[in-house]
């Protein structure tokens, strides 16, 4: 092994003998004050640590990982690392994880649960210490069994799955945000409101789901059943055919509000609108979109949405891997989400 | 070993003797069909298959890499994996190599040239077996010699580092798109144009620079040195407060056009605009903004950008590093940019 160890390294990398000998010390001593072994003096760990930093010897992480039995490594399962949305999540898992001295190995799934399935049993292979994920379909059966197979310390982000009583969860409180985007669009005028969500096999979308029903009957308005659009997927070619779609209705059942369930549906939803050439967004249609994008704050006119914090979830899902890896019980940290009003919305004529 | 794989594990992993006895072969069979080995004949193959299927055999990959000398993963090493040209990059590498049975490791280094040297070390360390890399400053010299002392198969993201032959690079040709911005402001009567531009440390602000003085020299026009901003780094924060000094200008000194050095520029450019409220993109003023991003394309008006496919120069980033871990010499490719307008860019009055 030494050799293939040497043929990656491409140089002959410093031993831990060649720390011993340069602090003129037992290797028991180097290693001990590598290990932070308590019974070490002062003087003995400041030699060693002088050949350290003058041999400039770096330990072989894997070697002593895998005799460790970890590999100081976490998987991260999403659909896609590019929207905005994971990305956020990625990089607030990644700056606590580096913290702690653990690697972020991302996978996307394209929302295949096919491929969710395939990473999750790679990343077992790999022997990765946890993992956080956010499956493409909570229901499918094939990603389930290859959950329970597992006792990695997992941390789902933003999804439900029954049969995985060990797991941590970071979740957002959909329900909050979604009731005020609708008391905000009703308290404007509006009756007719649009909801373009996703698949309800994924928590966000169910709940956002059941909080703009429950919504409607406080307020003792009927949902109109043609004016909730739920996709395949949360994309902008749904949110570009779903908007095409309630454009084309008759005047008098066309909503006159609409809630963009997600980022990459806003994205498409837009392109419909800018094609359509109209209606105008807030002025002849109301809008409020779910996650504050840069799109969204900076459209003109700025689009009121339900915000939440996307880089702290990916934290606190780090957070919660970790404290299972140190022997933690699995808990759930739910998130708020608020309407952030801006001029998008407005009273209905 | 085997102990603390199992606690990993969590279960009693199916071993290839498990294998071996199920398809009632030698184990030394089942290795030669699991390596693919060529003096395997068809039955004994699908013996073989139908028992690794039967028991859910599935290799330890971490085990048989480090037999190999290799661990099948490849370091990305960015600022900032929320931006989304980087997002995009990970997506496209991270599609690529999964194709080729290979893991994303993701760090960020927010643009801190000590981080980059850490995280080189530390992916070093954990023996990946490439490095895809767009570090935060080309002429760091920790980072220069962390990367010198690898024989990993390195990739450069639109980077340059002068001590690195062996390295292969996926470069965007930004002179191109920038000059074709210059020429199309300038055709639109514009002398007066702005750069918001980032540290010339990094190759794509050090070749937009240069385009944009060749365009003005091209075109006999001066450049004035006050609309040439450089900022530390190419955040929003720079954006919004270059674009605040620039606004802050007498009227006849003023710039008429602004060119944005990048995506989180173009946020602080937008927020410093909606802030002052005048003058107005596509009325007052012109806009150019460099990387195509929704918020670009569906602005009110829609954004004139220097486009380029970052999602492909994450494709080929990746397919760079297989090549060169598949004994291929190291190589340059070089993408498009191209300048596609769209109406924040209009005449002088």
């Amino acid at each position: 092994m030494d050799g293939s160890r040497a043929a990656v390294a491409g140089r002959r990398r410093v031993s831990i003998k060649d720390v011993a000998r340069q602090a003129g010390v037992a290797v028991s001593s180097v290693s001990r004050v590598l290990n932070d072994h308590p019974n070490v003096s002062a003087q003995m760990r400041q030699r060693v640590l002088d050949a350290v930093a003058a041999l400039d010897y770096e330990r072989d992480l894997l070697g002593s990982s895998l005799r460790r039995g970890t590999t100081r490594s976490v998987g991260f399962l999403v659909s896609d690392v590019a929207n905005t949305l994971f990305a956020d999540m990625a990089k607030g898992a990644e700056s606590e994880l580096q913290q702690a001295g653990y690697s972020l190995v991302v996978t996307n799934s394209d929302g295949d649960p096919a491929r969710d399935e395939r990473s999750i049993r790679l990343l077992s292979n790999r022997r990765v210490d946890g993992l956080i994920l956010a499956v493409s379909d909570e229901t499918d059966p094939q990603t389930n069994r290859a959950l329970t197979q597992l006792d990695n310390a997992l941390v789902l982000l933003d999804r439900e799955l029954r049969g995985l009583p060990r797991a941590s969860a970071v979740l957002a409180d959909h329900a909050t945000g979604m009731s005020a985007a609708v008391d905000h669009l009703v308290g404007l005028g509006h009756r007719r409101i649009a909801l373009l969500g996703g698949p309800l096999t994924l928590r966000p979308h169910r709940e956002r789901l059941d909080a703009f029903k429950a919504a409607h009957r406080r307020r003792k308005i009927a949902v109109q059943p043609d004016l909730v659009l739920i996709g395949p997927t949360v994309s902008a070619e749904f949110g570009r055919s779903a908007t095409a779609r309630l454009l084309a209705l008759p005047a008098d059942v066309r909503p006159t509000a609409l809630i963009s369930g997600g980022n990459l549906v806003l994205i498409g939803l837009l392109r419909a609108l800018h094609e359509a050439g109209a209606p105008v967004v807030g002025q002849d249609l109301s809008l409020v979109s779910c996650d504050d994008v840069p799109l969204a704050e900076l459209h003109y006119p700025p689009i009121t949405v339900v915000a939440r914090d996307t880089v702290e979830m990916g934290r606190v899902a780090a957070r919660l891997v970790l404290e299972r890896l140190h022997g933690a019980n699995p808990r759930t940290v739910t998130l708020p989400t608020q309407l952030v009003v801006r001029s998008s919305a407005v009273a209905l004529r």
